[in-house]
């Protein structure tokens, strides 16, 4: 028995394909106490720190993530898939398990004197969080840390994100053996 | 001059076809107390009927919808795009300007006690707003209203509701002849 959110994350065996442990977050988002209680445990962690901006990748990490902005009194920057954003936008790549994918966000959505914080629902292997801390950088802003409310250990993200950044890496369930 | 919301929507011509005038809210997400406002002004709007659940539609639906969510204590149920929950959900078809689209539900993310909220970022035809309607009915929930950020009114959704349901249409920001 762990905190509320971590009990009503549902394991679903050979899902999406064999051999694979999905872990369906949806139930938490669900439950009012479950949902408030992600947002605020991630704020709270990073509160302090003058988070300006909050990013999180389409689609699911808006869901977490523009929660969080709106509890720490930020604005929210969403890093979308390629072709989505109307105005001027700045790119990066990521690997997929088969393929690439990209994200992408508004030139004018950070300024240099933002400081951001990345936050999804959960983390795996670590890709597109890579590619938000890319973009980050680019738009000159500064990277306070990266809030997830899953993280995959197995798949070690932390390895791949440290290669790109010193910033803190904070999950709030941590799953092995999955 | 309108309130701090109103003022930092972009209007695009042209985009994404011409004689469209897209509306970018982008830039307001963006902006801590724009944000912030226009979900608080969502939430105040519908407060003290008693709203368990706040429903939005993947991948914009999630943006204002989730914090809405936190803001006024209620759980979120993301209407997904098909194929992309992994347990068994209830789905409805819409009408798209080519073709159509579907979105879905988990059976067990809403319950015939819980009173829901419709959230979007912007109402166009409409189409997806009447899919979610039909999802709250067939889950057997009660329907509080539809609250949204931008509507625009020339398209006339509020007719294609109307059709649907009774339930009261809320906008933060009408705009014609755009």
């Amino acid at each position: 028995m762990g905190k509320i959110y971590e009990d009503l994350i549902v394991s679903i065996p050979d899902y999406p394909k064999e051999g694979v442990i999905f872990k369906d977050i949806m139930p938490v988002l669900s439950d009012a106490k479950a949902f408030a209680a992600v947002v605020d445990d991630i704020a709270a962690h990073f509160e302090g720190q003058g988070v300006t901006k909050v990013m999180g990748a389409e689609a699911r990490g808006f869901l977490v993530g523009s929660a969080v902005a709106y509890r720490m009194g930020a604005g929210f920057v969403p890093a979308r898939k390629p072709g989505k954003l109307p105005r001027k936008a700045i790119r990066e790549e990521f690997d997929l398990e088969y393929g690439s994918s990209a994200l992408e966000v508004h030139v004018d959505s950070l300024t240099e004197d933002d400081k951001v914080l990345i936050v999804d629902d959960l983390i795996a292997t670590g890709g597109t969080a890579v590619a938000m801390v890319k973009l980050v950088e680019r738009a000159g802003a500064a990277l306070v840390g990266l809030g997830f409310f899953v993280e995959l250990a197995d798949l070690e993200p932390r390895k791949l994100l440290g290669n790109v950044t010193d910033a803190e890496v904070f999950s709030l369930v941590s799953v092995s053996g999955a």
